[in-house]
C-alpha cells in the first residue's frame, strides 16, 4: 500500500472543503490560529512514519488526551472505573447536564468531559505528581520529550469555562467528584492544552493499534484486552453525537478534539493522525474527517 | 370571624400529623433543629394579630426570601425583569438544570432557585451596599431591626451548595449572570439564611395582602398592580412541584422554605405565616400545608 | 360597575391587537373561519349579562370543554380521579409525550390533552350513553337545548390526530387506558367540537363563580370545595404554557381553547367569556387575553 | 482454530449464567417457550458450520430482521434513506418517544423500533407484495425456503403494541410515515415475528460478513461498501442502550432480538448466531451475550 501517494491524493481531492467550517473560537489562543492547516500522518506498527502537510506542527490537543486519560485510568484503577463512569453513547451532543442529572451524576462514557473530569479526579487520587506524571506518561508514548501544556491556554479555557465548572459541580453534588473542584478543573484543563503534532500523535496512538505488543509507558501497563477495549470506546463514543457517522463514513476506532486534530487507529496495521481547525457543527475538524474517510476508502482498509 | 380560635382548634386537629416526615438536615445548623415545633400568626389587615404556638421563634427562612428579592426587583427593574426571569411553573421538581439547559439560561420563574440567583445578580447591579439594603428593607417591612442573616448558616449551605454553584454557573455561561459567582453565591445564601418568626413573617406579608394601601418600604416601592402580580406569581410558582397541590387545597397565594416556613396572603384580609420544620417529599411543611388547608376550609375563605 | 361600558372601552382598546396572530388551520373547518370576529360576554352572580360583539355567534370551544369534564368527572369519581391524574402545571407546551413516558401514563393535569383522554376514558366508565349524556349536562349548565356537537369538525380532527392518537397509544402502554382508543379519541374528539356562543360560555361557567350555590345540572353535583378546587385547577394549569402569563396579567381562573375562545370566572362576582379566533404563539387569542387583562385592570377586580 | 471445541467449552463455561433473566413475556406466544435452550452457530467464509446445543430450533429473530430490513431500503432507496432516518445511536434505553418528539420525528438509527417502522414506510412505497417480496429476500439470503411468519406472534404483537402505535403515530404526525398506519405495523409485526434457527441466521449473516463477494438476494443488491456500512451501524446501535457494553466486551458488529437471539459477523472471517431466551435487564440474551464475550476472549479476534 503506497501510503504516501495516498496521502498526497486525498489532500488534493479535499481541497474543496478546504473553506468550510470555521475553527473554535470560545477562546483567545484557539481562535487567532490560523484555519487555513492541514497535516496527517500516519505510522504503521513496522514503524513506518508517511506524512503530508503540516505533520509536525503543534496544535491543541484538546480532547484526544481523554484518551490518554483512559489509559491512565484503566491502568491505575481496573475495571473499579466503571462505577463511576458509563460506556455507553451519550446520544446528543448538548445534553450532558441533563443526562448527568437523569442519571444521577454518573456520566455516560470517559470520553464526554463529565466522563474526563471524572477521570481527572481518578487521577489525583492515585498521582501524587499528577501534573507531571500526567507529561511523563504522553512523553513516554509519544517518544518526544519536548511536549508540554500551553498554561496561557489552559488559563484561558478556565476563566471561560463555566459549562465544565457547571459540569463539575453537579458531579460534586452527586458524590461522584472527592477532590476540590478547582483543583480537578485546573489538572482538567491542562491535559487539554497539551499540544502535539500529527507526527507526535500517530506516535502516541501506535500502541492502541498495535495491542498484540506490551502496553508500557512510565508505570503505566495495559493488557491486549484492555487496549482493545479502549479502542471500542473510541468507536462507540470517540465523537460526541457524530460517533455513529464517523463509524459508518471512516470505519475506525479514533478521537477527536475541537482543536482541529483527530487521531484514530486501524488495529494490527497502523495509527493515524490528522489535523485541520474548520470544525463542522458537530465540533469535528471537516477536513479531518474527509481524509479519514478517503483513506479507508481507498485503501478499502476499515474494521468492518 | 374568630381566628384566635380558629387557629387553637386546627393545632388540634393537625396532631396525627406531628411526627410525619423530618426536617431538612443537608446543613447541619438545619438538622440540629429541634422538629417538634410549630408556631401560626395571622395579621389582618386592620392590625389585628392571631397567634399560636411557637410563632415569635426565629427560623430560616430560606426560600421564603424570594418574594422579597422579587419585590426589590421589580421595583428596581421593573419589567425589564421578564427579560431574564420567565414566570411560568417549572413543571417538575427535580429539573431546574433540564430546564436551564432547554432553555439557554432564562429561569423559568424567580422561585426556582436558578431565578433567585438572576435575581440576585440583577440586585447586585442596582445596590451599592447590597447586604446592608437588603436587610434594611426586610426590617423596614416587618418592623423589626432584630432581624439579621445568620452567617453561619450562610456559610454551611456554599460549603454544600454544589448543586446551586452548577446553576450558575450554567446561568453564567449562557450569559444571563454578569456579577463573578462566588459574589452572586455569597449574597444568595445570606438572603436564604435569614431569621424570622411567623410574626415577623406575617408582619412582612401584609403589604403583599394589603395592595391598596401603598407599598413604600426604604427606597423599595410597589404599584397596587406590581403587588397583586407577585401574588399571582406566588399562586403559580410558590411551592415548586406542589403549587398546583396547595392551590388546590389551600387556594392561596404564597411561599415554602425548607427551613419549614410557608407565608400565604389572603387578599384584602389577611396574611398568615406557619412553621413547622418536618417536610413532605416535595420540601414543603408537612403540618404547614395542613393549617393551611383547615384555615380555608374553616373559613371558607379563599380566593377561588 | 358599569360593565357595558367596559366591554365597549375595551373592544376599542385592543383594535390595535386586530390582525396579529392567525387561527387555527390544523383542520378545514377551524382554517375557513373568518379570523376578525371578536365577542364578549359578562354575566354576574346576580344573573345580569352585558355583552358585546359577535357575543350570540357559535364557535367550536375545543379545550374548554375540558372544565366540564372535569366537573363531570370530580362529581363521578371523587378524589380517585387523582390517582390517574395530577393537578400540576405541565411546565412546557410542547412536551406531553415527554412528561407522559417520564412520568409512567399519569398526565400532569386534566387540562393537557393526555388528561382530557384519561377523563373520557373515566366518563366512558360511569355513563351509559356517553355522548349523549356529555351533551345534556352541557345543555343544561347553559340553559341552551341548542347546543350540539359538530360532527364535521369531529371526524377532521380524528382525521388528523395523530398526536392525541399517539397519546392515547402511550397512556394504554401504561394501563391508563381501559376503553378501546378509537372509542376513546370517537368521544374526546366529540367534546372539543361543541359549538357554543360566548354567552352560552358564559352561562355555563357561571356555576364556577357562584358557588356557594348549589351545584346541580342533570346528575352530576358538586359540593362548593369541589367547585372551587375546578378553579384552582384552572388558574394554574388552565392556559397550558402561558398559565403563568395569565394569572399575572388576568388573574383570574380561565381556560382557552384553539377555536379563540376564553371563559374564565371572578368567584363570587361574574363569569365572562370572549372569544376571537387569532391565537397567539401559545394558542391562546391574542384579543381574548388582551380584552381580559383590560377588563381587570379596569375594573382593578381580580383574585389577587 | 477449533471452532467446535470452542463452542463446547463455551457452553460449559457460561453454564452459571444458564438460570439468570427471563424470557420475554409480554405476549403469549414469547412468554411460553422453555427459557432454559442454548444453540450457538458459527459459519465462516469458507462455508465451514460449527454447531452446538438447539442451533437447528427455530426462535422469533424480532429485531434481528431490522438488518434485514436495513439492507433492503439501503438497496432500494440508497442514501435517501438517511433523510428520514439517522445514523447515531440513541443513548437512553427508555426515551425512544421522548427523542422522537425533541428531534421531530427523525428516529436516531434504523434499528430502534422507530427507526425500523420508517423503513417498513419505505418498505411499502417500493415493494408490490411486500409481505411475500420481504419473505422471499430472508429465504434467498438464508438458503432455506421454510422460513415463514408466525402470524399468531404477529398479531399478538399488534394486540399488545401500544407504546409502537404510538411511536407510529409520532411518526406519522411529524409526517415521517405516508402509509396508512396499521398497514405499517401489520406488516412491522410479520417482520419481527419471522422464526430463524441459529443455523438459518448465521447463513443469513454470511454476506455481511463476507463483503467482498458480491451481495446479490433477488434483487436486492449492495456495494462492498454499503455492507461495511451496515456493519458499522451494528456496531454502533445493535444493542439498543447496551451497545457500549457489547461493543467493550465482545468486540464485533452485531443485532440483539427479544426472543433471545443475536447475531454478529466478524467481517472477512465468519458470521455467528447464538440464542437463548433468558435476557437482562436491557433486553439482550443473558447467555448469548456471555456466550460470544468468551469467543472472542478465547479466540483473541475481534475488530479491535
Amino acid at each position: 500500500m503506497d501510503y504516501q501517494k495516498i496521502l498526497k491524493d486525498i489532500h488534493q481531492e479535499i481541497q474543496p472543503y478546504a473553506t468550510i467550517g470555521k475553527q473554535a473560537d470560545y477562546i483567545p489562543a484557539l481562535a487567532k490560529i490560523n484555519p487555513d492547516q492541514f497535516g496527517m500522518c500516519i505510522r504503521t506498527i513496522q514503524d513506518e512514519t508517511f506524512m503530508h502537510g503540516e505533520a509536525t506542527t503543534g496544535f491543541s490537543i484538546q480532547s484526544i488526551s481523554k484518551v490518554f486519560s483512559l489509559a491512565m485510568c484503566l491502568s491505575l484503577e481496573g475495571d473499579n472505573l466503571w462505577k463511576r463512569v458509563g460506556k455507553e453513547p451519550s446520544g446528543t451532543a448538548f445534553n450532558s447536564l441533563v443526562q448527568l442529572e437523569v442519571e444521577k451524576g454518573i456520566p455516560r462514557n470517559p470520553f464526554i468531559n463529565a466522563g474526563a473530569i471524572v477521570m481527572t479526579d481518578i487521577l489525583l487520587k492515585h498521582l501524587k505528581h499528577p501534573e507531571e506524571e500526567y507529561l511523563r506518561f504522553i512523553r513516554s508514548i509519544s517518544g518526544n520529550d519536548l511536549i508540554g501544556y500551553n498554561e496561557q491556554v489552559a488559563l484561558s479555557e478556565r476563566e471561560n469555562g463555566y459549562l465544565n465548572a457547571a459540569i463539575a459541580n453537579l458531579l460534586k453534588y452527586h458524590r461522584n467528584i472527592s477532590n476540590d473542584i478547582e483543583r480537578v478543573l485546573h489538572f482538567y484543563f491542562l491535559q487539554c492544552s497539551i499540544e502535539m503534532s500529527c507526527y507526535d500523535l500517530s506516535k502516541a496512538f501506535l500502541p492502541f493499534a498495535n495491542h498484540k505488543q506490551a502496553f508500557a509507558f512510565e508505570n503505566i501497563t495495559l493488557t491486549s484486552s484492555q487496549v482493545k477495549r479502549i479502542n471500542a470506546i473510541m468507536q462507540t463514543c470517540g465523537f460526541y453525537d457524530e460517533a455513529g457517522e464517523f463509524s459508518y463514513l471512516v470505519g475506525l476506532p479514533g478521537k477527536s478534539g475541537v482543536g482541529g486534530g483527530i487521531a484514530a487507529v486501524y488495529p494490527l496495521r497502523y495509527s493515524v493522525a490528522v489535523w485541520s481547525p474548520r470544525l463542522n457543527r458537530k465540533g469535528n475538524s471537516v477536513m479531518g474527517i474527509k481524509a479519514l474517510e478517503l483513506l479507508t476508502t481507498q485503501t478499502q482498509e476499515s474494521i468492518f
